[in-house]
């Protein structure tokens, strides 16, 4: 690639394109049981390291979790979250949520857990002195460009935060001072929609962007 | 949009393109001074919303700001912070640290600061018991989510970071449950380029990817 000049110009063809990827991206949570086709997800996640990252410092750690016992485990920490989460609604809501499904652990082919390091020397601190949390913030941008370019090549992801973070560490035995960001399931979708699972099941609806502008 | 079916066939060409888009998406710190089409910042905060929310709980602010004190304020906590940052860095790093150009806060036509709305009763907490960080985690999907639509219409996005969270509160008088994410600067950039500024100035160079797997 060229260092500076010959910059792609993009056109109202992909803008479209870029604004149904937008839209149809969506949180997966039933998927086919058909695996990727090989380096697939290796491909990807190459595209995600293009993702920006506070003072190019990278932080981000893809873990690929093929092992069927730390599989195990985590399914268990996320039954155990998921039925504290359950207990702590009420009435018709509880009722509610006990029908959602949530994460598709059981059927998705990879599982890729996705860690910040704290520890990293990489980018010399710049740009976190006051927000250390931006290095959280550089992997939770990897892992968006994860996702959109999966769903480019019709590759669903569902991101699992019903997971309790220390046991997620130390299920996959990795350092402390990595700071678990999300548990991605990764495959391919039942079908596809432009409408969240969420709302499709009615259990909240997407407000209008107006509603979350401010002048100042 | 159709509820169901009728999902877009993303071909080839377009996940060229999309490579192109997020390779050549860059934090911009060097604008134009020339304004931004009316309508653009509203319409790119309107794809913006589309991006991934835990529960769909939506918790994104995005406060435009234009008052010229409020943005002094901004700048002065700017320069301050900063002039701390190069006070921790000694010698040789020091001194690269002071040629850096972090932010295009003088330049920029466009100041948008955004917050995570940590009292939002948005999807009902669904998700986030475990990791309540995943609110603060949905507003960056939506920031880089803005960015890249921003970036295939030749605007450019500076993220800056090198602020006091409790300061940019203040000055823009937002809720304190309200927790400070980012300030982006946009506008047009003087120039595209497909390497990072921090790589180009020879402060931090990009890693490969496979640095970033590991297996489990």
């Amino acid at each position: 690639m060229s260092l500076v000049g010959g910059a792609p110009d993009f056109d109202t063809g992909f803008r479209d394109r870029l604004a149904d990827l937008l839209a149809w991206r969506r949180d997966v949570r039933r998927f086919r049981t058909d695996t990727l086709p090989p380096g697939a997800l290796e491909r990807l996640i190459g595209l995600a390291c293009l993702a920006p990252s506070v003072g190019l410092s990278q932080p981000w750690r893809f873990v690929v979790v093929d092992n069927v016992s730390r599989r195990n485990a985590v399914r268990e920490n996320f039954r155990a979250c998921n039925a504290d989460a359950l207990a702590a609604y009420h009435g018709e809501r509880a009722q509610r949520y006990a029908t959602l499904k949530l994460a598709g652990l059981d059927e998705a082919p990879a599982h890729v857990a996705v860690f910040a390091d704290h520890g990293t020397e990489q980018g010399y601190g710049a740009g976190r002195r006051t927000m250390p949390e931006t290095a959280d913030y550089s992997v939770v941008a990897a892992i968006h460009t994860l996702w959109l370019a999966a769903r480019a090549e019709d590759i669903g992801i569902g991101w699992v935060s019903i997971l309790d973070p220390t046991a997620i560490n130390d299920a996959l035995d990795v350092p402390k001072d990595w700071s678990f960001i999300a548990y991605l399931c990764i495959g391919y979708p039942q079908e596809g929609s432009s409408v969240p699972e969420l709302e499709r099941v009615g259990w909240e609806y997407r407000r209008t962007p107006e509603e979350f502008i401010l002048r100042r």
